[in-house]
């Protein structure tokens, strides 16, 4: 009972990915799981200090993060992981090396992105000034068969968590 | 009940660190602990291979392989992490991170270290061919206050794996 999970949110920067995992994340430690949340912040300072966001240095992230969330996952951890994480392959064999694994596709538009991006980094990006931005001048690549879908401009955060909980039970990970 | 800890065993190179470890690994497995093992090995494919033996590297491996330790930790594993880890500084910073910590050292002659080095390392390292390293030409900061001290060019294995435990035991790790 109580098995270890990734559930690894991928989409475009402010899709909505940090709001919905931290919620999730509270919902399940209320339930009393173990949990951890990993996201770019959490890990840069102990983890990926020295990685930019080149192709490879973004691989190289997920890569550390992947062995991570493997040995939390193992010991009964449900890692609720938010990070762009643009491609396909590497989202692959991050699942491979995970096994158990879930992942949820915050599917948003890019128009809904911008609107929603407090910092102001997709305009840096559409002015030029910062570049490898994912959605501006660098692709992202949809998850072709994810466990789940949210489609964050069109459902309430709360729907999209009672989603991923509802998915993680189907798939006995809360059982 | 059963609270995470991290035992660190730090020492020279061939002092037995990771046969010991790994025995204890497997004994307390055996008593339905939740249990990993942490070195050199076992972090560099997925988390440390862009980091070679200077000073640097080795000071964000160790803080590499904290983070991760640091984890485990707060989810009840025992982790058991074998590292040279030369560096007292590096050490107390770890310690200080994780907090459920346990430093175990290690003690062995370098000439009994050389005797068991089955793979030829200290050789190239006294013949020059390799630089760096620990013991050698390169310095061992031994730990001021350890929780445990292992003799292990006095004591058999199975002597210093019943000490290990034993402390376990005495600290509240295995309640």
């Amino acid at each position: 009972m109580n098995k270890g999970v990734t559930v690894w949110f991928t989409g475009l920067p402010c899709s909505g990915k940090t709001t919905i995992a931290d919620r999730v994340a509270e919902a399940l430690r209320e339930q009393g799981h173990r949990v951890e949340r990993l996201d770019g912040d959490t890990v840069r300072k102990g983890l990926t200090s020295d990685l930019g966001f080149s192709k490879e240095d973004r691989d190289e992230n997920i890569k550390r993060v992947t062995f991570v969330a493997k040995l939390l996952t193992r010991n009964d951890v449900k890692v609720l992981a938010t990070f762009v994480s643009p491609y396909i392959e590497r989202r692959r064999k991050t699942r491979e090396e995970i096994g158990e694994f879930m992942e949820v596709y915050v599917n948003c538009s890019v128009e809904e992105c911008i609107r929603r991006d407090v910092k102001g980094m997709y305009r840096k990006a559409l002015a030029g000034e910062i570049t490898g931005f994912t959605g501006v001048d660098d692709p992202y690549e949809e998850p072709p068969s994810p466990e789940l879908i949210l489609d964050t401009d069109k459902e309430t955060v709360e729907e999209s968590v009672q989603k991923v909980i509802e998915k993680m039970e189907s798939l006995g990970y809360l059982s």
